[in-house]
């Protein structure tokens, strides 16, 4: 009896926190009004607790409650969290509840976050890219708790996630399957659900949230705010990168470069003859961006990591084109589009705010802890990759017997930021973040010799032909225009990349300045991509300019 | 009406699969003698089916069918398998039924393969690394139908794998939530599941096998076979790696070598104080030869892969070990168990059977086409890792701002193989393989540049401190011994990477060749595993010496 004991303290101290929460709950549904006493009798000081956060969903109605325990019985918290996005989330040190957090993101909260790390109320376990962040739950980052959440329960403890699946079943399967409480705040608890996103035997509470849990339409970029330069940058993108290297299979990031190039395709892209040969399989969110080129036939499938508010109708009616369930809805899933977007497509494309010499960036700047979230995953050649394709070979510059191909990195940068300041400079200020927070690396989100292409309002460099530092730093600088940087770059240099196919100047790749306007988007404005939806998408307030 | 149609393709076609399998059953349960007539019914030519096969578990009932239909009716598909396994797998090919495939590992047919390829009967898309394959089950290679297999389906179609959950829930995603047509083998069909793994909303339909799924005990290791070379191997491992990185956190492949180092913990590694600081979380199957470090309480978790039989009632058993259900058996989950042997550990192990003098590696050698497995995902440097750890921190040697740790990864190889055969070699046979089927790139393993460490008879090469190429060719010729690479070797140029710290002879690292023989061994056979388990062990009948 004591050595098996001794072999089962996990399960049995499982087993006593859920006899706990017996006084909160019916069966496997908890009691809303008494949330917080639950989560009181629930958490010991000290648990590895997982709260459900990314850049869309939050587990708002837990985290609100759990920021309402009584640090006298709850504390020192060690949080796993995708993104710390909400004010909460840092109410959590701040009333020393929590003490430290492994994360990958904390846009909004970054400044926050920094000020608490100084005021020594925050630890950090470590930064991560989210894929990275869950491989650690299933070794040595295990949860004891889980705080996650769902559309709907069914009183069995069977969960719809509907076309917000994300990060749930990787969070729930990490905790349950590990002897850890999985607690589900759900929109509401029905007889039936649509469908099961996720199993009761995995879950062991839900509770019936306050209101809808919180989600962001971070992927919606109005078209009315893309520029000129950014048009062009889109067109060289299309022309030079694209249609060169025959790119069927990508990921885009949030941006309005990458919005410019999805507006693009049925105007610019079309008139190229290209549709069809190139950005036909996607991995990434249901960017309403995209509703024209669907529309117009360019896209066969899009994979998300999740969902975009407002995007539900439109998904439902276009069921060739996304990964939907039974139901009609989509099923969005983190971990299997990050790998999608690491192994299973050809190009990366971001923008960033900051760049140096050697092509090194991050959006980690000075008294801001921003994070990594999704990008270096899917921003790095995966030399686990095995696969050839077009794209992949026309990368590879050796002749080794053993050479292969490589992924297409591309980074977008204006050389300038708002405000006249340079993007691209001679020291990341996330060097300097790193030493001033003491952390073991510099946070850099993408790393230089992994970017295989720069493109700026200046031109694109080829950075995977360059030969050793010096050609690259050159390359970069040939396309770094009035920054300090850019100047150093010399004429007779520069010419000698543009020859060599190096460095390309829009004029190199057929690309005309003159041409690069806005009439060239097919849709000018969020009015422009309903109309294009047959009245299907249906955006948020903030973005109806009617 | 129209309209909508076109945008419905995919559900409407799966619509009319399902219809034309109503007549083979009885709601989503189908008959099992009329098994061939409904695949029949169900595929048609041209389809991806991916058909659950890997490394251990295979859905054998559906393969054996499918071998069965008429191949007037169902033809050239499109096999997406992690493991060509089993005979039938190629009688597909050799019968016309299916023509094109995409695959990780093809071990025991790999002679097989490689003479369909030359009599034009199987054409390759790629050979892949698991997880990546599964990534282009997102992207472009989304199946029409799966055929997969599970223990348990209640007659809704929720499935129970048991032990063996592997690649089932990642296969059946990609191809219920495309519209693809979801057929799970079980070998029984129950009222109530003892937990459910993949839910019915999921599954098309479900049939009960002739009998139980095909499993291999592949990660057994019979310790009698472990000799004394490989016992030298493990000591200079621990002590010149382990140790000296302070690794927690790993993966081991199947492999005599691995084992040896399994069953050294409790003993050498005990007498070096090293319990408690090395070697706690692991990323692998519950490998038999891992039973004394358990019981000893080095271990303290393990996520897997698969399962292993016999393992059973000892995981059940030691439940604060092993990740299992409320059920109290193993989940275990193939995508899950590599992100964590990709991101979440700092130390990658495997054999090799040839290397070239650069460290680039394969086992693919002439007229044998056997791919990958999971070896590329977790044998390279995850470039895409922003957490630092002190094991990954301990490879870092640059001093610029930017700088990043790395993985380790080690490869371990004999410099003879049995018969006298060198296993270093000038080219791979790797090279030839590729060129002589026409492959993209040569089908190489792991790439010299990714390895951190070469351990072989020797000693070690700590590759990741060799400054350039030349250098790391000579630390390679410094532990090849008596092969014509190792004798390229310069006494006085071994002396300097001795004096440098990038090659160790056992002497270097206090490992005494004297002391290297098989008493070192926790266990020494079988029977003294199973005596270790208490008897849970419970061991196939073919490695039972008694």
């Amino acid at each position: 009896m004591d050595a098996a004991q001794s072999w089962s303290k996990l399960p049995l101290r499982k087993q006593r926190r859920v006899e706990r929460m017996a006084a909160f709950a019916d069966g496997r549904v908890l009691r809303p009004d008494r949330i917080v006493a639950a989560l009181e009798a629930l958490i010991e000081p000290g648990d590895r607790v997982a709260l459900e956060g990314d850049n869309q969903k939050q587990a708002d109605f837990l985290s609100r409650s759990l920021a309402e325990v009584d640090p006298g019985k709850v504390h020192d918290l060690h949080l796993l969290i995708s993104t710390l996005g909400r004010r909460e989330h840092l109410d959590l040190f701040e009333r020393g509840i929590a003490r430290k957090v492994d994360f990958s993101f904390a846009g909004p909260q970054s400044l926050r976050v920094a000020q608490l790390l100084e005021d020594g109320k925050l630890e950090i376990g470590a930064i991560y890219t989210y894929i990275e962040l869950y491989a650690r739950m299933f070794v040595d980052l295990t949860p004891q708790v889980a705080l996650v959440c769902a559309e709907q329960a069914d009183r069995h403890g069977n969960l719809y996630t509907g076309a917000n699946t994300e990060d749930t079943p990787t969070i729930v399967e990490a905790t349950a399957f590990r002897h850890g409480v999985v607690v589900a705040q759900v929109d509401r608890i029905v007889d039936e659900l649509p469908r099961v996103d996720i199993p009761a035997s995995w879950v062991d509470f839900v509770v019936e949230a306050d209101r809808p849990f919180a989600v962001e339409p971070l992927f919606t970029r109005d078209p009315r705010h893309i520029n000129e330069l950014q048009i062009l940058m889109g067109m060289m993108i299309i022309r030079g990168i694209y249609e060169r290297h025959g790119v069927t299979a990508l990921n885009h990031g949030i941006g309005f470069d990458t919005a410019a190039v999805e507006l693009l395709l049925p105007t610019y892209g079309e008139s190229l003859g290209l549709k069809g040969k190139i950005c036909r399989n996607w991995a990434l969110n249901p960017h309403p961006t995209l509703i024209p080129a669907i529309e117009s036939g360019w896209v066969e499938s899009i994979h998300c990591f999740g969902s975009e508010v407002g995007m539900g109708e439109y998904i439902r009616a276009r069921p060739d084109i996304f990964f939907v369930g039974s139901d009609g809805s989509l099923r969005s899933n983190r971990v299997f589009c990050q790998l999608a977007g690491q192994y299973g497509v050809d190009l990366f494309i971001g923008s960033t705010l900051q760049m140096d010499a050697d092509g090194n960036s991050s959006t980690v700047t000075l008294g801001r802890l921003a994070g990594f979230g999704g990008a270096p995953n899917m921003g790095h050649d995966p030399r686990g990759r095995r696969h050839a394709s077009e794209a992949w070979l026309s990368l590879m510059t050796s002749k080794e017997p053993v050479a292969r191909g490589r992924k297409l990195v591309v980074q977008t940068v204006e050389t300038f930021k708002a405000g006249g300041v340079p993007a691209f400079v001679d020291t990341l200020d996330a060097v300097e973040v790193g030493r001033k927070n003491g952390m073991p690396i510099a946070p850099v989100m993408i790393y230089g010799d992994d970017v295989s292409h720069v493109v700026t309002e200046e031109g694109i460099a080829y950075l995977y032909k360059a030969e050793g530092g010096e050609e690259r730093r050159a390359a970069i600088a040939a396309v770094a225009g009035a920054t300090e940087i850019g100047r150093r770059a010399e004429a007779k240099r520069t010419a000698d990349l543009r020859a060599r196919g190096i460095v390309a100047f829009p004029e190199d790749i057929g690309v005309s300045r003159l041409q690069a306007n806005r009439s060239l988007l097919a849709a000018r404005s969020i009015d422009d991509l309903v109309t294009w939806s047959g009245g299907l998408y249906d955006p948020p307030a903030r973005f109806r300019g009617w």
